[in-house]
């Protein structure tokens, strides 16, 4: 992790930029972590298309409100988003996505998965390499939870990643095939956030992941506002939902 | 209202049983509510067939939750349960109920309107009555707040009755079919709780009575546990949604 700059946010918080190799990054630790008082990790996850720079005032929004629960928080810029280089194909499969769009048609599951599948591929091995470096840090305890962005990649995640605690998913992005069956190897505490007025969503594809997680304890909260309007009181509910794993898992 | 007894619980909570023609009811009221400050009242319902009497202990922690939140609590027994009169063909519509559950099926949305609407025709208006002796009283400030029990009694009286400002559903219950068309003029703050592995529940037929709610805010919270597994987390975040619009009721 190669730190470019580093400055001190009001409220606490000690912001660093970073590169690990090609992949920007942003990491928020509480000032008062240390090697004595190491504290977690929330993993911050993006939509697809935008890019960190547009993202920017809304993941701070989430580092402060991860500090003001004792919690670090890290953000990586998605492959092929920002200045980082188009994925391969990425091009035609969005001018295919256009198209469909404009025709007042969804997507179907080949294009999905042509759409998302190479962003999971690609991120999710970038998101164990930024656990691998953050927790070569001595103000962090090695446990992280992660929190939304783009669905498919958070289950691939919850399979694969072990330093994962407790995950928070948005059920608002296209879901593949292959997710639709890593969903049944999901175990772990799950908080899943659902706009049931965003049109653009697939509601039944996302009540039907909901269903096919095998955790025990698994929990939907689907509100109003449409897609990008999920409501501060709901916010609120993720953090004490990760408060209250971090705590059992401490004990 | 007629007291026929009065008890002071832990934790300052003061119970008063009583009789509201030949409706029993319990009013539980924190100790230091009083004209000069008065408290809002939940409304906790019940389900159909297990009489107030089994449900106490349950409905006592529910008075004494609300009771640290500064709130009163009030509870009836439903037409028909515990000592009150059977309502006209209740045991039949039981005992064709009991048929159907037994030969593996779910009762049709005739059985259910037959099982249902007669509970929700005599609740509404003993509800409603129980408000008006409640709100005589000085240490009660006039507002309410609607919680659980059967949906199809909670939705009628959300249509209904304007003192109610917002209101918590369980969608555990069978759904009438007068209930999914009044569904479409409730307009206050809906809570909704569904129990997801609630196997001998409707779910889609809960998900589509959610859909059909008017309401700007509405909160589809659905969690595992079974029927009676209502996890502790989600009543916390019952209480914190009242609170929030007895806040905003109070600006």
């Amino acid at each position: 992790m190669h730190v470019v700059s580093r400055r001190r946010l009001d409220g606490g918080v000690l912001e660093r930029e970073f590169l690990l190799g090609d992949v920007p990054g942003i990491l928020w630790t509480p000032v008062d972590a240390s090697e004595t008082s190491p504290v977690p990790l929330v993993m911050l996850g993006q939509p697809g298309g935008l890019g960190m720079h547009r993202m920017r005032p809304a993941l701070e929004g989430r580092a402060r409100s991860a500090s003001a629960h004792g919690l670090a928080a890290v953000a990586i810029e998605l492959p092929g988003n920002g200045g980082r280089p188009t994925l391969p194909g990425a091009e035609s499969v969005r001018a295919e996505l256009r198209r469909v769009l404009s025709a007042g048609e969804r997507p179907g599951p080949e294009l999905v998965d042509r759409l998302i599948l190479p962003l999971v591929e690609r991120a999710v091995p970038e998101w164990q390499a930024t656990l691998d470096a953050c927790f070569a840090l001595p103000e962090l305890d090695g446990r992280a939870v992660y929190s939304g962005g783009v669905i498919a990649i958070g289950v691939r995640l919850a399979v694969v990643e072990p330093r994962i605690l407790a995950a928070c998913l948005f059920a608002g992005s296209y879901i593949p095939r292959a997710t639709m069956s890593e969903a049944t190897a999901v175990t772990m505490p799950l908080h899943v956030l659902l706009q049931w007025d965003d049109d653009g969503n697939d509601r039944d594809a996302s009540l039907a992941l909901f269903d096919a997680f095998a955790s025990a304890e698994k929990t939907l909260h689907a509100n109003m506002g449409g897609h990008t309007g999920v409501p501060a009181f709901a916010g609120e509910e993720v953090a004490r939902f990760f408060d209250r794993h971090l705590a059992q898992a401490a004990d």
